[in-house]
């Protein structure tokens, strides 16, 4: 077993570095604040006597050797970026759960067949560039590192000029790591485990995603003086489409989400009538036909809006993954981990979007969730506890063994 | 008859300092910039022999001497400052139409006895600190000087430590002034003139507004792995209510209008339910009891909204004038002038608000309308002819003689 209270202070140390303004964290991805978490894992790695890994997207690889010189490691890990109002737990745990396993297995000095190795991948949440899972994107072919590199946050900073700002540019060439399996602890961000009374959700599949960025032009214009019927306005399209992205989402249950996070009006001053607004949507659902009649649907309804209010519309796809079946082999050692430890679980398919699910394509992979108070994530108020924390981390301790062989 | 090619002269020459982005102009009220144009303005009237008087609320007085030392002065005047993507003309056009008729007395030296004083006022947009009309509402008494410092832009800087800043406090104290009467040149901001085929607009009435600023609450949450129905989308909410603003402005049609300019979603990032949204409604009409219905069904309907999306819902009235009637002589001198100069003109109600309105409660007041092209205003793009701002500069000329009297 591993010591939960050690892992519940590393946490707790980490959610120091970049504190929010309501108890929880801004450790945006790229930013200084990140640069210091990752200085902290660092040093807690060398500690735990691991050899770090950098790539040239800032993935972070921390192995511990195996006994076995031509065995494939096996990989745990996730983020340790947050969003701009985020929790202390989404990605960190499964971080600093995976550390953890490794201070576990050096306590019990326990040898592996394989090397294992405990990973950070760079700007998971995609809130400052989209899209998200970028760094996890690139390891994984999904994208070129040169599109990474450009990608561009709302001050227009670049990815790249950024990642090298801060100093974690790694001489590692992305994706050149090939794997034996991975495994990715992570909060669950949704009601359901809380619910069902369960500690650990064994992950079977994620749901599927597109992000469409829409670009609405109309007029600017003055409130008062410009006559109703003279108006171009942008700020009407936008709320006509967010809730046509609502609707479809209701049209599509159950399973099915949909809602606008992101909205920026322009000039957005109040007696201007707005000339641009730029919006992204978020739709989800583990079924890929759904998923592609709500990305249908929803342009073909705000073309319809754009017309009616003589608008320019332009939708641009910054995100978007299938539906994903995670590996029978893989979810099995993490429900039989679960089922000899004596935790209660539960089948469960992923809400939000993770690392693990890019790496699925290249390696075996799995992922282990734990219960998270009123389902709440993407919120300072994100809360878990200290049993729940062990309770995952142990699960996935078991099925690493397992995988990496003693 | 005044210069015209001067005048134009000396509009261009203004509209070199804060530049737009697209051929306009971005010199927001107490910013750098319009430091600048305040010195440049200064240095003009300096060399037409003015005496600037300054206030502490920002407000600039070049006052031209009269024959009798007993009589109240004639004021001219409107604003400097523009909106974020302004254009050249708004408000600019009537200080710079100002100076123009004391440069052509200078130039014919003609005496009036009443002296003549052109006023920039400051914070007429509103866009950085609400209300509009700030500094002209402080000075007609219906804000407190307090209450006006204490305004904050979006980064929470005060007006008072702004004008500060930028070193624009005067010693005199706003308000004290007495005057006979009050014209300001404008452009109309509105399609109508140009559509009529008028040189020159006599402003009879003034449309009322509020300005209602919402503050919608609801709860930061995961787009993907919160379910539909436990969202609670403060987004959502001010889509709803934006197409309600627009809704009622429908219902309440001819003479009425309704829109949402500025929107700050929060925490605007793209897989995060927004748990806050702030925008403002503008609503406008010449119609009291209208204008009053117009708010009490927003209220009410905002109220609803919120209530069957379980949102918070906060609206504070960040700016409001009644309807508006200027003085009839004042009236009569700008009618009178335009149809003895020749000039094609009609009654018309100005859709925005302006400085002379709240000044029309102190002493007799009227404006004077030019057309602009497409009756686009608030917009970079905002034209004007050079024979436009010439008639209406001319007939300003001549209603002030007549009040000022030779
Ligand atoms: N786990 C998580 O919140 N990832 C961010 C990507 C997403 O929006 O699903
Ligand atoms: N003239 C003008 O645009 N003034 C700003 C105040 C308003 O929105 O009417």
């Amino acid at each position: 077993k591993i010591d939960g209270d050690r892992l519940w202070g590393s946490l707790m140390e980490m959610a120091k570095i970049g504190p929010g303004v309501a108890g929880g964290n801004n450790r945006q991805t790229l930013t200084d604040e990140d640069a210091a978490g990752r200085a902290l894992f660092q040093s807690w790695c060398e500690a735990a006597g691991l050899t770090m890994g950098l790539d040239t997207m800032g993935n972070m690889f921390a192995t511990r050797a195996g006994s076995d010189p031509e065995a494939l490691p096996v990989y745990m890990g996730s983020h340790l970026d947050t969003q701009p109002t985020g929790g202390k737990y989404d990605g960190v745990l499964g971080v600093l759960g995976g550390l953890e396993v490794i201070r576990t297995l050096n306590d019990m000095d326990i040898k592996t067949k394989h090397p294992i190795v405990v990973t950070n991948w760079t700007n998971e949440e995609g809130t400052r560039f989209a899209p998200a899972m970028l760094a996890s994107g690139v390891f994984a072919g999904k994208h070129t590192q040169d599109w990474a590199y450009g990608r561009e946050d709302a001050e227009g900073k670049t990815f790249g000029d950024e990642l090298k700002r801060i100093g974690w540019v790694g001489d590692e060439e992305v994706g050149a790591r090939k794997m034996h399996a991975m495994f990715e602890l992570h909060i669950e961000q949704g009601p359901i485990l809380e619910a069902e009374k369960k500690d650990i959700g064994v992950v079977t599949h994620g749901q599927g995603l597109w992000w469409l960025q829409c670009t609405v032009t109309g007029k600017d214009a003055h409130t008062g003086s410009t006559p109703m019927n003279m108006r171009v306005n942008a700020g009407l399209g936008m709320a006509r489409m967010t809730e046509a992205a609502h609707q479809i989402a209701m049209a599509h249950q159950p399973h099915a989400v949909g809602a606008v996070g992101h909205c920026d009006v322009y000039p957005n001053s109040r007696n201007v009538i707005p000339g641009k607004v730029v919006f992204t949507v978020d739709f989800r659902t583990p079924d890929l036909e759904k998923l592609t009649a709500m990305r249908t649907q929803f342009e073909a309804q705000a073309g319809e809006i754009a017309k009616e209010l003589g608008l320019g519309l332009e939708i641009e796809p910054v995100g978007h993954f299938d539906p994903v079946t995670f590996d029978p082999g893989c979810v099995s050692a993490v429900r039989d981990a679960a089922e000899r430890l004596g935790y209660s679980h539960m089948d469960i398919v992923s809400g939000a979007g993770h690392d693990a699910c890019w790496i699925n394509d290249l390696a075996p992979t799995a992922m282990i969730m734990c219960p998270c108070v009123d389902g709440l994530s993407h919120n300072e108020a994100e809360e878990i506890s200290k049993e729940w924390a062990a309770a995952g981390t142990d699960v996935m301790l078991h099925a690493v063994l397992e995988t990496a062989q003693i």
